[in-house]
């Protein structure tokens, strides 16, 4: 088993077995740019250690040296030699860009011997300790886990003492007093000398490598982004070079193109006569790399050269470090570079355009989630850079907002008719009555509730900031205020600021920057809306989000909710009749006042979506959610109703439930009063009768919501279809429409082949089916769920990522079973996951017609459902390939 | 095809053709028994009838006639034949007998001139008239539906203004005059004269029989019994035999032996010169049957032989009516007897000794549910009959109860100390604080929650009579009163009654008579465990509840609820303190105050137990159940803990949830607080390590409850072994344990295959399965499964009968995939489902190892599990003789 491979050896096809760092190494050297030489220690070295129980085997062993020998043989330099020294830097490098890893070790190879030698050879023997006493500080901190108080306390003090302002400025003999010191302490903390021997050194940071692949932070963060623990990390073993030599030296990172903006545009900074670190450190200002051209015009052009060579090779912005040495160029690093939303459009659009790549391909280099930054307005970085956190929630719906606090829907909409501009809602928790205030305020705060909560999926449909479950944040309503962890108070009417993007409260006002969509944007999206097979609907129930979600791409609406239609000031008091009526025919009395209503919300809607298709699914909360609760809105109410108060609060306590999640709500209103679903189909029929009649063709998709059982399905479509035929004969219309129903309980997902039976369309709800499938409630699974991941018996949350090895199968084994019994079945999904990248490329695989999510998730969704099929076509073409092969 | 049959052609086995009655009559006429000739109708020609819109086809008119012509050769006699007259009876009769079928029409044939020549051939025109004013009477009222104010009504109007005061003081002219009057009304109310042709009468009586099959009685009747719509029922046409033509005639009912009983002795009553009806009257009252022997010693003679005959022809105790005309006896019907539950298991275990049946027929003659009428007190018949009843509620755990009643736990408990004997809980619903009242209670009556409410599952347990939901009393817990829907209050301490059996709330005290278990329920019982390979088990949580499960037969602890420990007054505060900790050495430092109470816990179960097996399940609820709610009860908590209430109220406020079915419990909870896990393994290894000193050899078997996923499983198995295997190499001893879990929620059942892997034993929950399968909250379904049945979308409820469409195919997969896997897994059922026998039988044919329920409903399950296994040989046998003459 080979264990080490130089450089040369290797190419960036080794990734897993090089790691990214060491891959692109051996790639770069491969193509004869010029790469400060070196190999790799593979991560098959580094399984091998954790399975040999946290032990070099012989064998590594044996190869590392000699790969240090040929590296000595090469560089014509050996290891402790003080007339001729190696040295190297020891860096890790996983096949997957990990945070939390071990960092760099440089200057690896010094000793008191060789730090003399270098001294000598340089003849800057200010060089020479500077080096050592920063190796000595990097192999005490990062490989021995020392306390920095001896190190780089120490060196603070010693400054301070010496009334030195920065490192640059400590002479020869400061730096020998330091080395000394370090020393010194190295000796009393671990009760043994600095490593006088380079290869001990040498292994002594390579097994820290492979041991920071299992420290805490990198553990939680593979956890975080799925990336398997038994992957390992390589150790890159590098001669080093120096960019802080003298002024013909210098050291910078550069991307091929602007990473903010994609411009075409070599963008970057550097240092003259410093190293990496200090780039990093911040104590001068670095130069941007335009200056290189006039400063070093040759090493420049060489750079350009270097930029355009890597970038066609890769096929990709590629993001470099990079070092001159006395007036010599060396690529120390190069991997694709990360960049902002419209940097990622810009970068694919116009790398096909210069025929770099396809459209296929450019449709795979953008993160679908990351639309949500060029969709929403954003804080100005550097304002927000400097603003106070005052504390953090879930990032439950994206953008940035900042307004004055108000801690009540009524005090939103008092304070909006008063003028005031920017409004933040700050609630407990929301609720269906909230709706206006959230509608009004421009962004949402909550201290309870997870990503599927109330506030959260209602800001995400009206594409509002929005941070649920800041639980750390205190909120008191009756005394209106919220009160930070550090003890500051927030009156109503004070600034605050929300990113809903990292779940970040901020205290006091920030410059937001509206969204910016480019022309890029358009094309970009055509290109993916042509490779994709999925369908994308948008949940909307209102004619402005409807037409936002047009506006995103959306080819119809997957879910018309109708009780949102129901919580409109002019409507709340007909339904709470209806709620309250003690007999049938006071109910269907409130009904009848209802329909108009309710016909006009649909003829509304109908025009905005034209031929595009809608479904309308039927009244799904319990009643009780459109009951006042407070004693002070009950006697109101009573008042209006002329009733009781006494006499409401019973009706309201006989309505309450232990569990509304699985109480009487869904199908089960429309069974145990049809007379709801009749009113309801009376306002969908005669809309799309009326708005037919302007010549659209509207045909009807009517929902019923909740299932478990054929015979109760049969029961409301029979319903539904006799109200609905008889007013289609009476139209002397031949109007068609479509009775369907969602998924939500394991029983109908079970027996959805039952049910397709009857259905003629199907649209899987995944937040109640992800709720009844475990038994979570979403409303209260916070106070566990971050358990379960942290502990990694979850990978990621079931509400955010669809589960797909429990309820994923379950509506495979659906979808197929019920396409047996009814081939030309629309099946659909039209929960939070239809905004999921990961979640829609599940449907994509599991044969889904369409997703439907909320509009701002729409371009996402789009993406998500290209990438999905363009990634099925590449696995096709490799199946083929071995097949022809075999 | 043939729709109509002489009684001659028929026999026992076409009872789904001639229905139950029809059969019979063939069978006995077969027999050569005395039985008035007649022909029957069959289901056929009634499914027929339905299938043709309502419409008798000519081919059954044709084959009706045909079959009366045959019976006027047969008797002699002639329809409508003034001089020689064939009247007839018209009844109902279905494959299965069912009440709201249409009754019987008597003397059909009659009209004004036939009843003139019964009149001048019998020589008693009183008789000939009273003879055609029943059946004008009958036929008006059951035929045709008229309003019996002028019938029924105008009888009763006429006794009164003529001073008369029975039916048999009518005069002729009286009956004339009355025959008049129903002639006169029937032609003003329909338009039309009273029919005078036979055959006309005759159709029109057989219509309305088939019309009857679909009357709302009896749709409801076969939703609530299982029978299909599509059976359809047959009409039975016999002529008429008179019990009321002088005192050498007479008519009665009687069975082969005691039905309250079961002792073997002629059992019924007869009237001398009296028609069926007369008995059912009530006017006069009947003679016990031995009066007979005496005074017609031959009709006796022959009415035993016939008894004889028939009981040793049907294999079962036989329910008859006869007749006796002039001397001469009828037998009229024959059917296996009803019989109290006493009676049934005795007459079971006679005819074994007669030697008329196998054992394993005997099995099946007794209904499992029975058993509760056994096993409970019950009210002596005569005070109920006489008891006012004041409402209803669901019958949520038999027996009856009188006694005080006291509005919440405590006063209960007060009574109780006061010297109070006979107590009765009345709650809105009871939650776990309430458990030392209910156990103090001879009966608990709630109105809200279902019939798997907190009160039913806990009343059930203890074997306690229980009456939930019933919702048209209002429970004011304030005032301390119940209010009847009449008006009726009453107060703490005034006397109630409850029958758990039916559901009944009686005002006032009534005899209850104790259960009385005889030796042969014994012997029946041991029958029954020969034949069964289903093991059965109890849930019980107390040695007292576990030594009744014993001595009911259970088999072992299916379920050990720990929580329920948790409850008593000396635990709460400590189980408060560790919910409430702030930090885990708080939570650890309260779990190790309670670890010695639950160690003793377990050893006292352990003691009872003996070498049975014993399911041990961690902590369940949400930890809020332990809470208090009150301000009062929060304060001196408060005051307990030295905490602050305000500091309290936030935590309490915090730990409350919106579902909390689907919150933070079950295995949630062990995974975020491992410690209570490790204090319940110390508990339960440290009991079992204890009592196998004295040489039990208890192998602990501890089940994590609501599992969903593997990994979830292995975390806390892990936790749970670590522990338990410190524990027991430290005693030096070499104890085995397992750990299982519950399957309880949809993805546990879906995935149960992969749980196999690590899980030693399954156990199914399925009340919470059920929940989560249907998205039903149990607590919250009673508002709407009522709905669900009446309108026929389910037939029962699937908290009390298993789903088998849905959870039940579910179980099956499961259970089939995880054997593949882990063959040697044990599978139960704990769930409320367990003690129902149409769910046993599923559990059996599921393959399953066993079920537990409740200690009172174990006796139900040991025979619903030896009849699921007696079928299912049936069957097999079948099967094989199917296969053999294939």
């Amino acid at each position: 088993m080979k264990y080490v491979y130089a450089f040369a050896e290797g190419n960036r096809t080794m990734r897993e077995v090089l790691g990214g760092k060491g891959a692109n190494l051996a790639e770069m050297t491969g193509l004869g740019l010029p790469v400060p030489r070196g190999f790799t220690i593979t991560t098959d070295a580094c399984k091998k250690y954790y399975k040999d129980g946290k032990k070099l085997s012989d064998e590594i062993y044996d190869q590392i040296y000699e790969a240090l020998e040929d590296l000595e043989k090469l560089t014509r330099k050996k290891f402790g030699d003080s007339r001729n020294p190696l040295l190297v830097s020891v860096r890790s490098g996983a096949p997957v860009s990990m945070p939390g890893m071990m960092d760099t070790v440089l200057n690896l190879g010094l000793n008191d011997d060789v730090v003399e030698g270098l001294a000598n050879a340089t003849g800057n023997p200010r060089f020479a300790y500077d080096s050592y006493r920063r190796f000595i500080q990097m192999f005490s901190d990062v490989v021995m886990g020392l306390p920095g108080d001896e190190f780089e306390g120490y060196l603070e003090r010693y400054k301070k003492e010496h009334g030195i302002k920065n490192d640059v400025d400590l002479s020869t003999e400061d730096l020998v007093a330091i080395t000394n010191h370090y020393k010194d302490a190295y000796r009393s903390i671990t009760g043994k000398k600095f490593p006088q021997k380079p290869k001990e050194q040498l292994i002594a940071a390579a097994l820290a490598v492979f041991g920071s692949w299992n420290n805490e932070r990198a553990v939680v963060y593979r956890r975080l982004n799925d990336i398997p623990a038994n992957y390992g990390t390589a150790v890159n073993v590098q001669e080093m070079v120096y960019g802080n030599r003298g002024n013909n030296s210098g050291t910078g990172v550069a991307f091929t193109r602007n990473p903010a903006t994609g411009e075409r545009k070599l963008y970057g900074e550097y240092l003259i006569n410093a190293q990496g670190e200090d780039v990093v450190a911040g104590i001068r200002t670095p130069e941007p790399i335009d200056r290189l051209k006039k400063e070093m015009p040759h090493i420049y052009a060489e750079f350009e050269r270097i930029c355009t060579i890597l970038e066609h090779h890769f096929r990709d912005m590629q993001d470099m470090e990079f070092t001159i040495e006395e007036g010599r160029l060396f690529m120390l690093q190069t991997r694709n570079g990360k960049r902002t939303a419209a940097a990622a459009i810009k970068v694919a659009v116009d790398l096909v355009q210069e025929g770099m790549i396809t459209q296929r391909d450019a449709i795979l280099m953008v993160e679908p989630k990351q639309l949500d930054q060029i969709l929403h307005p954003v804080f100005d970085t550097e304002s927000e850079a400097e603003a106070t956190v005052i504390g953090e929630g879930l990032a439950a719906s994206p953008g940035a907002a900042t307004g004055q606090i108000y801690f009540s829907a009524a005090d939103v909409l008092k304070a909006h008719n008063d003028g005031i501009d920017n409004i933040l809602l700050v609630r407990m928790e929301t609720s269906p009555e909230d709706i206006e205030g959230m509608n009004t305020a421009d962004g949402i705060l909550t201290s309870r509730g997870g990503m599927t909560s109330h506030a959260a999926v209602v800001a995400r449909g009206m594409g509002k900031c929005c941070i649920s479950g800041a639980g750390e944040l205190e909120i008191d309503l009756q005394a209106k205020t919220l009160t930070a962890p550090n003890g500051t108070v927030f009156n109503e009417g004070d600034f605050l600021s929300l990113n809903g993007t990292t779940g970040k409260v901020y205290a006091g006002q920030i410059k937001t920057e509206p969204p910016a969509i480019s022309g890029d944007f358009d094309k970009f999206m055509a290109w993916a809306d042509a490779a994709r097979s999925l369908r994308v609907r948008a949940n909307a129930d209102t004619p402005k989000d409807a037409m936002q979600a047009v506006e995103f791409g959306a080819e119809g609406i997957g879910l018309c909710r109708t009780e949102h239609m129901f919580f409109g000031e002019s409507r709340i008091l007909k339904v709470r009749k209806m709620i309250l009526a003690d007999t049938i025919e006071e109910r269907e009395a409130a009904l009848d006042e209802l329909l108009p209503l309710q016909r006009k919300d649909f003829i509304d809607m109908y025009r905005v979506m034209n031929v595009r298709p809608m479904t309308i699914r039927y009244l799904d909360p319990p009643l009780h959610e459109f009951l006042p609760h407070t004693k002070k809105e009950i006697r109101a109410l009573a008042r209006e109703l002329d009733r009781s108060p006494e006499d409401l609060e019973k009706r309201i306590e006989e309505l309450s439930e232990v569990n509304p999640m699985m109480g009487h709500r869904g199908v089960r209103l429309a069974v145990t009063y049809p007379e709801i679903a009749v009113m309801q189909t009376k306002a969908v029929i005669s809309a799309a009768i009326e708005v037919n009649k302007a010549g659209i063709g509207v045909t009807p998709e009517i929902m019923i919501p909740l299932t478990t059982d054929l015979k109760e399905l049969n029961y409301v479509k029979e319903v539904v279809c006799k109200t609905a035929d008889k007013m289609i004969k009476e139209s002397r219309t031949s109007m068609k429409y479509e009775v369907g129903t969602m998924i939500e309980t394991p029983r109908a997902v079970f027996l959805a082949w039952e049910l397709a039976q009857d259905a003629e369309f199907f649209s899987f709800g995944t937040n109640d089916l992800t709720q009844l499938t475990f038994g979570f409630s979403r409303d209260d699974a916070g106070k566990f769920i971050g358990d379960y991941i942290k502990k990694g018996i979850f990978d990621t949350d079931p509400f955010a990522r669809i589960d797909e090895h429990g309820v994923g199968e379950l509506i495979k084994v659906a979808v197929n079973k019920s396409k047996s019994i009814r081939p030309e079945i629309s099946v659909g999904i039209c929960g939070e996951h239809g905004g999921d990248p990961g979640s829609v490329e599940f449907c994509h695989r599991a044969g889904l017609n369409y997703v439907s999510c909320s509009p701002f998730r729409v371009p996402i969704a789009r993406l998500a459902a290209a990438q999905a099929a363009v990634k099925e076509d590449a696995t096709k073409k490799i199946v083929e390939v071995v097949e022809v092969n075999e």
